[in-house]
């Protein structure tokens, strides 16, 4: 298995492990994302979005996406992990934290002090994981949206 | 009250917010910014920082900090509400829902889709003002994070 950065073209079969994880997280109706936006984010002059693959047997079989973020408690920017996917058929292989180890690389490369990401509750694996490589998970937090009509509204 | 984009050399007083939003949620011990770190974002070139301030006689008196993130789901960019604060003495005369208004005018005028932003379950009080204003509030989240030495030891 080598982990790499993702180069032009992939766009395709990245959308296939971005929309699978919308899939295990029951948010296929939030989805609207197509393979040219994705590549158009990562390939664009000076992307906040970045993307590592894990590539076996030639084929692409798991993703990390990360994006440039800013913590005002540190006063820097830091990287926060948007997604982290693979194929169903390649899980419990050591994907998740070959992809792990490429993304904490590429924060001390690109000099940044922190990763930072959210895993569901009911993500138990995940949640473990996630213990195991060292992060720190504090429970008890909700995710907040509001887009369409509402975002109009409160504008209005 | 006015609510406006915050100005070069206004640092100190967007620090005094942000550490009041630290102190708040008992992480003072991870809050090392300084004036100068959050006027660096700010005012860079090609900033992914932006702020709002709300103004009242003459004081900043609040501050909504966002930044610019990117969801793969969407495959765009949308606006990530890092920093909604105000001084202790201002809470419940309506600032929060003001900047809010402001932030969600930026978000339009800015093209973005949505916007998204964190808060913690026990935090009643912001819940129902982000359910009145037309937010989906997802619980079950938790927040992971990884730095230091175990960040190193992860890319090792």
């Amino acid at each position: 298995m080598v982990i790499r950065p993702i180069r032009k073209g992939e766009g395709e079969a990245l959308l296939e492990l971005v929309r699978a994880l919308a899939d295990s997280h029951d948010s296929l109706e939030h989805f609207t994302a197509t393979a040219p936006d994705l590549e158009a984010a990562l390939f664009c002059e000076g992307p906040i979005v970045g993307c590592l693959v894990a590539e076996y047997g030639g084929q692409i079989v798991g993703c990390a996406i990360w994006h440039r973020s800013f913590s005002t408690f540190r006063g820097k920017d830091v990287m926060y992990l948007e997604d982290l996917s693979m194929l169903p058929a390649f899980r419990r292989r050591g994907v998740a934290r070959a992809l792990l180890k490429g993304v904490a690389e590429a924060a001390l490369t690109n000099g940044y002090p922190g990763i930072y990401w959210l895993v569901m509750e009911w993500n138990e694996s995940a949640r473990k994981l996630y213990e195991d490589i060292g992060a720190e998970i504090e429970t008890g937090t909700c995710y907040c949206r509001i887009d369409g009509k509402a975002l109009e509204k409160l504008a209005a």
